[in-house]
C-alpha cells in the first residue's frame, strides 16, 4: 500500500479536481502490475495496473482509494477487476464521493470478491486531504505560504524583500504554484510588488490569478491585468467598488466574482464557496499580511508552507507575515500541527503545518 | 575521531574554559580506551583513556585536540602518552593555546611518535567554537536564543507569551541556561516579565544573569535582584545612572560593571571584553528585542537557537525578536548559515544558525 501511495502522488497536480489515487498488484508476495490515476479524464488507476500486469488471475490489488462503480469520463474501475479475475482487493480508504461512498466496495463483495479497508487509511487520507475537503465542505483547500527571515521578517524596514529565500526555496514556490487552481493575493500586494504570480517554468496546471478587492482595483497597467487574456485573473470585488471601472478590467479579460460584503471575511467566505463550485480543488494565498490575518480570522488556512530564509533584518517597524489585529491570547490564537520541515539549498528551511483539528 | 569526538562532547558545560577534548585508543582495530575531559580541573581525556587502556604499548590515539605540553592544573598530556609507549598520535585539530601551540606534537615527535594532524578538523574546530573564539578574541561565545510563533512573534499583540514553544522547547531552553556562564536581558524584558533566568532543573553550571541597564535599573523587588545573594547577577551600567541607586543593589548582592558608555552597542562590546576576561566561555542572550537588535548591530551574535512554537499570533503591532531599527537593505542585513535543524516535542522546531563568515 505504501507504494501504491507513492505512486499515487505522482497525479499531484495533474488530476483534480479528481483525488489521486495509485494501485498496485501483487501476486505471491510479487508486484505484477503498477499504476496511478495521471491525468484528469484519463484511466484510472487500477486500469493502469491491470494493464501493466497484463494476467492478473487470482490477484490482489491494493488501491489507496475505494474503486469507482459508476460510470464517468472512463467506465467503471470495480467492473475492471471483476473482469480481470482479482481475488481479493486492499483498499486504504472508502471514497465518500456520493456516486461510489461504499457502491465500488459493495459491487466487488457482490462478486464474490474479498475486501479490506482501512490499510494506512491516515496517510490515505493525509494524501487527498484537498480532494476530501471539498467533497465535504464545498471549497478549495488553502495553502498559505510565505517566506520570512529567522526573525519573522517578510521584507525590511524600508520594504524590500528580494530575496530572503534562496534560489532552491524560489523554485519550490513555483513548483506549488504550478500545480495549484489559484493563487490569492490581496491588493496590498499587488500595489507593493506588482507581481506576475506565474509559475516559472510553467506547471502541470495554470493557476488563476485572485485578487481581493475590498476598497481597490488594480489598475489597467499592472503586470497582472496585462497579462489577463493569457493568464485567467479573477476579481474578488466588494460591493464599494465602481461597477464601471470593474466593467474596464473586465474588457481587459479578467474575470469578476461580486461578493455581497466588503468585510474581506466574508468575501474570503462567499469566494471560496464561489472558486469550490469551480471545481477548484488548491488555492494558495501568497500575500500579503492583511490578506493572511483575514483568512486566519475566517479559520480559512489548511496549510501553511512556511519558508525561512537565513537572514535577520530586526527592525519595529518591519512587515511579518501575519497582520491584522492579531490574536490578544495566546489561548485564542491558531494551533498547528507540524506535518513536514525540510532544508532546502544550504541554509534556507521549509516548514510545513496544518490547522489543529479542534475537538 | 568520531567517536573521540562524541566523547568530547559529552563534557560541555562542565570542562569550559577549558575546551572539550575525547580521546581513544586503538591497537589492531580494536578500540581499547576511551576518554574525555570530564570536568574542569580534572584529569585530560588522553589520561582518562589511557587508564582505561591499561597497556597502550604500540597503540593509536586518537584525540580531538593537540595533546598539552604544560604543567597546569595537570600534568603534561605529552608526557602521559610518550610514557605509556603510544606508538603513533592522530589529531583532529592543534591547540592555538599559547602554552600549547604545537608545542605538544613536537614534543612527541621528538620522543619519536608519529603524529598526523587535521582528521575531521572542521568538526573539531565546530565542537570547541566557543574556546576558539575566546582564545583569539577575549570574548565570550555569544548565543542567541528566542522562541517565536510560525509567523515570527514572541509575544501575542497585548504582550501574552505563555507559552509559544512547548514543554520539550523549554525543556531545551533549561538544558542550554545550565551549560553557559552567562544569560544577558535587557532591561526591557526585565520590566515586562520579572524573570528568574535559572535553569530548572540546575545544570552543570551557574550562569550569571546579566542586566544590560543603559538607562534604568532593576527595582530591589525585582526577582532578580531579590535572589542576587543566592545566583550571581551582574548589572552592565551606563554612566547616566545614578551612582548610589546602583550601590544600593550592590548593597543587595548584585555585581556591577561600569561602561564608560551609555550607547548600547558600545556598552555590549566592553562588556564582552569583560565577561572573556573573567574566563566566561558562553553567553546567552535572552532578548528582548532592542537588546537583540543592539548585539546584531555590534556584530556580536555568534550562534542563533530559535525555536518555532506551532502557533499564529498575527497581529500588526505582535513584537518580533529582534526590533532596534533594522537594516534597510537586504544586502546589509545578517547572514547566517543553517547548521541544524530538529523537532522538538510533536510540533516545535529548533533551528540553530551560525553567523555567516564573512571573507
Amino acid at each position: 500500500m505504501r507504494l501504491a501511495l507513492g505512486l499515487a502522488e505522482q497525479g499531484r497536480g495533474s488530476v483534480e479536481p479528481n483525488p489521486m489515487v495509485g494501485c498496485v498488484i501483487v501476486r505471491d508476495n510479487q508486484v505484477i502490475g503498477q499504476g496511478y490515476h495521471q491525468r484528469f479524464g484519463g484511466p484510472h488507476a487500477e486500469v493502469h495496473a491491470l494493464r501493466d500486469a497484463g494476467d492478473a488471475r487470482g490477484a490482489t490489488a491494493y488501491v489507496t482509494l475505494e474503486p469507482c462503480c459508476h460510470h464517468g469520463k472512463t467506465p467503471p474501475c470495480s467492473d475492471a477487476l471483476i473482469s480481470a479475475g482479482v481475488r481479493r482487493v486492499v483498499v486504504a480508504m472508502a471514497d465518500p464521493f456520493e456516486q461510489v461512498d461504499g457502491g465500488g466496495l459493495a459491487q466487488l463483495n457482490r462478486a464474490g470478491i474479498e475486501t479490506r479497508v482501512g490499510v494506512l487509511e491516515h496517510e490515505a487520507r493525509e494524501l487527498n486531504a484537498a480532494y476530501l475537503k471539498r467533497l465535504q465542505t464545498g471549497r478549495p483547500f488553502t495553502i498559505a505560504k510565505w517566506a520570512m527571515t529567522v526573525d519573522g521578517r517578510i521584507a525590511t524596514s524600508t520594504g524590500q524583500s528580494q530575496w530572503i529565500s534562496s534560489e532552491a526555496s524560489r523554485a519550490d514556490v513555483h513548483a506549488l504554484r504550478g500545480r495549484v487552481d489559484a493563487i490569492a493575493v490581496g491588493m496590498g500586494t499587488v500595489i507593493a510588488d506588482d507581481p506576475m504570480l506565474t509559475a516559472r517554468p510553467p506547471g502541470v496546471r495554470t493557476a488563476t490569478r485572485v485578487v481581493f478587492c475590498a476598497h481597490r482595483l488594480p489598475t489597467a497597467r499592472s503586470r497582472l491585468i496585462q497579462s489577463a487574456s493569457e493568464v485567467p485573473v479573477l476579481l474578488i470585488v466588494s460591493p464599494e467598488i465602481d461597477a464601471s471601472e470593474v466593467a474596464k478590467l473586465e474588457q481587459l479579460g479578467a474575470s469578476v466574482y461580486r461578493c455581497t460584503s466588503s468585510n474581506l471575511v466574508h468575501m474570503i467566505h462567499q469566494s471560496l464557496d464561489f472558486l469550490g463550485s469551480q471545481s477548484m480543488t488548491n488555492v494558495m494565498i501568497e500575500g500579503g499580511g492583511e490578506l493572511m490575518a483575514s483568512f486566519l480570522t475566517a479559520d480559512a488556512i489548511d496549510q501553511y508552507e512556511v519558508y525561512v530564509g537565513a537572514k535577520v533584518f530586526g527592525g519595529r517597524g518591519a512587515l511579518g507575515p501575519v497582520a491584522g489585529d492579531g490574536f490578544a491570547s495566546v489561548a485564542d490564537a491558531a494551533a498547528l500541527q507540524l506535518v513536514r520541515l525540510q532544508r532546502l539549498g544550504d541554509n534556507d528551511v521549509k516548514l510545513v503545518y496544518r490547522r489543529m483539528q479542534r475537538d
